[in-house]
C-alpha cells in the first residue's frame, strides 16, 4: 500500500513532530494540529509541516486521509469522543501510546464505523518533549510494534506498515495487544519503575563525583514525564504489578544467596545472567 | 611526590595491562608478573612492559620501587602472604580491588612493616577481561579513589596520588574505608545486583527483538564475571544487603501506589526521581 497523501499529526509533541518531520521528508502533504500555537509555528518556520493550527480542527481534518494521535493516554480518547465528527469518511487512524490495552478496545468501540483506528506503537523517546526537539532520525534503529484487533482490516494494518517503512523503522513487528502490553510492562515499564526506585532509595546526589557508568546508564530513565508516566503505568497496572513482583523475587534471591554465604548459588546467577545477556547481544547482532 | 621509577604490576589482567600501558607511556621502567604467560609475551610485544615472568617474580620484584596488585581480593592477600618476603625494602604497594573493608586491615595486619600498603581503587573497567583489552584512555573520564588507614604515611598518600595523576584520572579523591565501601554498595554493587536479578527474573532472550535502549543500559552490566563479583559481594556482604532492602522497599513503595490507584503518589515519585536525575545531571556537568 502506498502511503496516503494527506496526513495529520494531532499533538506535535517530540513524537508528533518527529512524524511530521519524517512523513514531510517522504512527500506527504502534512497538517498538524496542537494546543500550543509556538509548536505549530515552530513547526511551520522549519518546514515539518505544510499547514497547522491551534484552533479549529476542522479544516485541516476533513482533508486528512489519515491521522496519527501524537497524545497521551487518556487526552488520545478525549480527543476522539470529541472529535470522531470531523473526521474524513474512510480515514485510517493511528496514534503512539505505549500501552494498548483499554485504550485500543475503547476507541474502536466508540468510533465511527467509516473510519478505521489501527494500535502501533513507535518504540523510540528520548528524555526530553516538544515539537522543538523533533528528529525523525531517532526511529531509524527502532522498533515499530503494529496491535491490530479482529475489528481491524488489511487495509489498515497496510497503512500502519507504510507508515512505519515511511518513517524508517529498522523493525516492524505485528503483536496482539495482550502481548505487546506484558512485552512493554517487562521490558520499557519495569526498567523505568527500576530506574525511578533506585533514584529515591535515598537521596543520592552528593554521590554524583562518584558515580560511574553502572549507575548513570541505570538512572537515565529516571528523568521522566510525571503525567504520561502514570498514565502508562495505570493502563498496564496488573501486567506492571506481577514483573515487578517476579523481579522483587528474583534480587530477593541474590539477597539470600548473600546473606547465607551461599557463594554457589551466586555464582550460578552470576553465571545465569551472564549467559543470558550475551545471548541477548547475539541475537540483537544477528538482527 | 614524583612517581617512583620501577613499578611491577602483578597480576596482568584488563586493568593491570591499561596501567602498565599508562605507566610505560609515563615514562616509567614497568615489569609485570602474571601466572599466564601469554599475557606477559603480549605486553612485551606490544610495548606495555619492559620486562615480565610467569616464573620466579623474585628478579623483578626485587628491583620494583612500586608495586600495584592487580588481583582479585582473595589472591591479593594470598599472593601477599606469600611473597612480602621478596619486596624491596621500602617499597609502595596499591592494588586496584573494589571493595576495601577487610582486605586493608588484613593486609596492614601482616605486612613487613618496612613496605607500606596503600589502598585505592581505580572506578573503571570494562565487560570485557584480559590484557589484550588493555587501553589506558578509559580512566581519562573516571575517578581514582584512595583510600588511607591511620596506618598510611603522607609519602604513600602521594604516591598513591602521583599514580592517578600519571594513569589521566579525571578525579582524584579520598575516602575512609568505612565511607567507600558503603558509595561502591549503593553506586556499583546494588545496580550489578539489579541487572543481575533484572537479567534472571524471566528468560527474557526471546524479547531481544522489542527491546530499546532503556533495557539494553539497565542490563550492560549484567554480563558479569563471577568469580570476581561474588568475592566484591561478600567482601562487603553487610552494606551491600543494606542497599538492597532500601531500594527494594523504595520499588515496593511505587508497588504500592499503582496498586492503591494512588495517581498523586506516583507521581510524587516520579517528580523526585526526575528532580534527583537533574540535580545530579548537573552536578557531573559541573565537575
Amino acid at each position: 500500500m502506498d502511503l496516503p497523501n494527506n496526513i495529520c499529526i494531532v499533538g506535535l509533541g517530540l513524537l508528533g513532530g518527529s512524524y511530521a518531520m519524517g512523513l514531510t521528508r517522504a512527500g506527504c502533504t502534512v497538517s498538524a494540529v496542537d494546543l500550543r500555537a509556538g509548536a505549530i509555528r515552530y513547526a511551520l518556520d522549519n518546514g515539518l509541516i505544510a499547514a497547522g493550527t491551534a484552533e479549529d480542527p476542522a479544516p485541516l481534518l476533513e482533508k486528512a486521509d489519515a491521522v496519527v494521535l501524537g497524545l497521551y493516554p487518556r487526552a488520545l480518547v478525549e480527543w476522539l469522543q470529541k472529535n470522531q465528527g470531523l473526521l474524513k469518511p474512510g480515514a485510517l487512524v493511528t496514534d503512539v501510546c505505549g500501552v494498548k490495552g483499554g485504550i485500543v478496545e475503547a476507541v474502536q468501540g466508540f468510533l465511527r464505523p467509516d473510519v478505521e483506528f489501527i494500535a502501533s506503537h513507535p518504540m523510540a523517546g528520548r528524555e526530553v518533549s516538544g515539537v522543538e526537539y523533533a528528529n525523525c532520525e531517532m526511529f531509524r534503529p527502532a522498533n515499530f510494534i503494529i496491535v491490530p484487533t479482529e475489528k481491524n482490516t488489511p487495509r489498515g494494518i497496510a497503512f500502519a506498515r507504510a507508515l512505519a517503512g515511511a518513517l524508517g523503522f529498522a523493525h516492524i513487528t505485528q503483536l496482539s495487544s495482550a502481548e505487546h502490553d506484558k512485552m512493554i510492562g517487562y521490558v520499557s515499564q519495569l526498567t523505568h519503575a527500576i530506574a525511578v526506585s533506585l533514584m529515591n532509595a535515598t537521596d543520592n546526589t552528593h554521590l554524583a563525583e562518584y558515580t560511574g557508568d553502572s549507575f548513570r546508564d541505570l538512572t537515565r530513565i529516571a528523568k521522566i514525564n510525571e503525567q504520561l508516566w502514570s498514565e502508562l503505568f495505570f493502563a498496564n497496572r496488573e501486567n506492571l504489578i506481577a514483573e515487578i513482583d517476579q523481579f522483587a523475587a528474583s534480587l530477593e534471591g541474590l539477597k539470600q544467596a548473600l546473606a547465607n554465604g551461599d557463594e554457589a548459588e551466586l555464582k550460578r546467577l552470576f553465571v545465569q545472567s551472564a549467559r543470558r545477556r550475551s545471548l541477548f547481544d547475539q541475537r540483537q547482532a544477528e538482527r
